[in-house]
């Protein structure tokens, strides 16, 4: 043996210090959650440290820290699945990105819990897609789960085509706000329902400024006949479910016969109760979605374009959403926000 | 104009009188319902006269008197919709059929509504099926409706193996019967839930001497993991509700990931209760079967066939349930038996 050893060590590449959103027990994010310097880590031959520069508080977040998400990594662990960053380092082997490349963790490789929230990641190669830089910030971090959502619902449980309409709860959400865009590219109309609450005059307004035809505060649901307030567009088809309980209840009701629900989150928390007259006079179908068993298929050819696809609409204008960036320092508030302790708020943004 | 129209009105052929179960208005079924003496009607070219055999009361005959029923016949209308009978008589242009054949009524034509728990009916030749004469008559009174639909909901939904399983509750009820039987001619095992209930002991002897693989109490499914009841048989991709309620919580309970649930009864009238993990986590599918719908979909072969094939397996002994003949006479027993109000019973079958 001789100095080899000292050399090798020499040319490690590290990482610097990254500042996390660590939680070492599952609980409310609100509680368990704290700020920790991790100290700096190995790049490997095949790893690439990516310094964050923005990523979304997403409520799957929320849940995995509750403990109530199917997927738990090892405790503790950095919070955030989602987020874009900038190629700081890479190690020798690694051919497809270079240092200053702007990347996201690919949502094929979400199952990896990258821990998001933290200045700087360090994960293989093959964990990262690069995208356009001239993609907003607020956007790229947040582009990979809810619109990706939105619009693999609109291809992968009923045959739209233009000029059926959709109906969905919590159509102010992210994911609903893609709906409406996604919908409207492809001549399908939206029919959208939101809570009672102050402010539903201007989140009405929002909503159709989107492409939204029609926009339902919930109590005007409570009609026999919701047909009649459809006006010339036709009965949904397909309904979409994020909130659960009555809200749930309202989007079957406007489904016509033979519709099909899909629910892809529980914001009320409550279950979803269905009439056997719902299933055996009319028809309907109940079904659930969630991104990560779809891109669990294999799809990592097609997730890619369709992230592309995505960026090149925000880029021409065609797709926005709201989202509040919010500096990492803080995280409390905007956990708070995310929370809903403080009302409705835009999907929060930490900026790094 | 000469004698002709008075021998025209000479040769009509009249059935003759029909006692019936008639209602005029919707209700309970056991305080709207009366025995009434129909006069006699013609029998034109293309009718048949069937004098009524044995006829049953379903819980959509009861359904339907209870005005609870997507289909309503004008009123006052004859009950029942399912039967067996023979010709009596025929119209000059019938082709098909001849005194003394024995019919039950197309279910493909269930939506005519024909009032079967009469002691003659006369309808279009079209209307009637001829049938297997051999085919002891309680099972030919009962073909058409419960076998019916459990062949069709194993065929419809999920494409089910060998060595598969399925799950349903209601397994004592005439469908549940048929689909433990018809499972297991294709290798199927059935997994059934019945209710806690003096004599369940019983029950669950008479369901496993059907082919029963395993028979749970509702309260036996009280655990969290259900799977380890299952022994070496394979989680059930299909499941099949007729109560709604904690029987059908109880169902999607046992089914694994990706299964479907097909409701197509409410016996406890009370709704389906699912969680959003349910959909979203265990992608679970909720769908509905109404028979009258698949029979509405222009499958009169198919249909003739397969009431043909279950005959086949009542005659070589491979398709029993239980049934009670009961005489006409004493409808208002069977009708509180068919109830529930007098404990659990075998399906209730009119003798003329």
């Amino acid at each position: 043996m001789n100095g080899n050893g000292g050399l090798r060590s020499f040319s490690k590449i590290m990482s610097p210090q990254s500042k996390a959103i660590v939680y070492e027990r599952h609980g409310s994010p609100d509680s368990v959650t704290r700020v920790v310097m991790l100290p700096p880590v190995e790049v490997r031959e095949n790893d690439v440290c990516v310094k964050m520069i923005a990523a979304p508080i997403n409520p799957a977040d929320i849940n995995q820290i509750e403990g109530v998400y199917p997927v738990r990594p090892p405790l503790p662990a950095v919070g955030g699945q989602e987020g874009v960053g900038e190629v700081y380092a890479v190690g020798s082997r690694v051919k497809s990105l270079s240092p200053g490349d702007f990347v996201i963790p690919s949502p094929i490789l979400s199952s990896e819990k990258l821990g998001t929230w933290q200045t700087y990641v360090v994960k293989e190669e093959g964990v990262w897609q690069k995208i356009d830089k001239m993609c907003p910030i607020e956007y790229a971090a947040t582009i990979a789960v809810n619109p990706l959502t939105a619009l693999r619902m609109l291809e992968d449980f009923v045959l739209l085509n233009s000029g059926d309409s959709v109906v969905q709860n919590g159509a102010t959400s992210t994911v609903g706000q893609c709906i409406i865009q996604l919908a409207r590219l492809r001549g399908i109309s939206s029919i959208n329902i939101i809570r009672d609450r102050a402010g539903s005059d201007e989140a009405k307004e929002k909503l159709k400024a989107l492409g939204a035809n029609k926009v339902f505060l919930e109590s005007q649901l409570n009609v026999k006949n919701v047909k009649s307030l459809l006006g010339n567009l036709p009965e949904p088809s397909l309904g979409f479910n994020c909130i659960g309980g009555n809200a749930a209840s309202l989007v079957l009701k406007n489904l016509r016969e033979g519709g099909t629900m899909v629910t892809y989150g529980a914001m009320s928390k409550k279950p979803i109760n269905v009439s056997t007259t719902s299933f055996v006079f009319k028809d309907l179908s109940l079904r659930g979605f969630w991104l990560q068993r779809w891109t669990s298929l294999d799809k990592a050819k097609e997730c890619t374009k369709m992230i592309d696809y995505l960026i090149g609409l925000v880029r021409d204008g065609t797709l926005k959403y709201e989202t509040e960036l919010i500096p990492f320092e803080d995280f409390s508030a905007a956990l708070d926000k995310a929370l809903g302790k403080r009302g409705s708020h835009p999907k929060q943004v930490l900026r790094f």
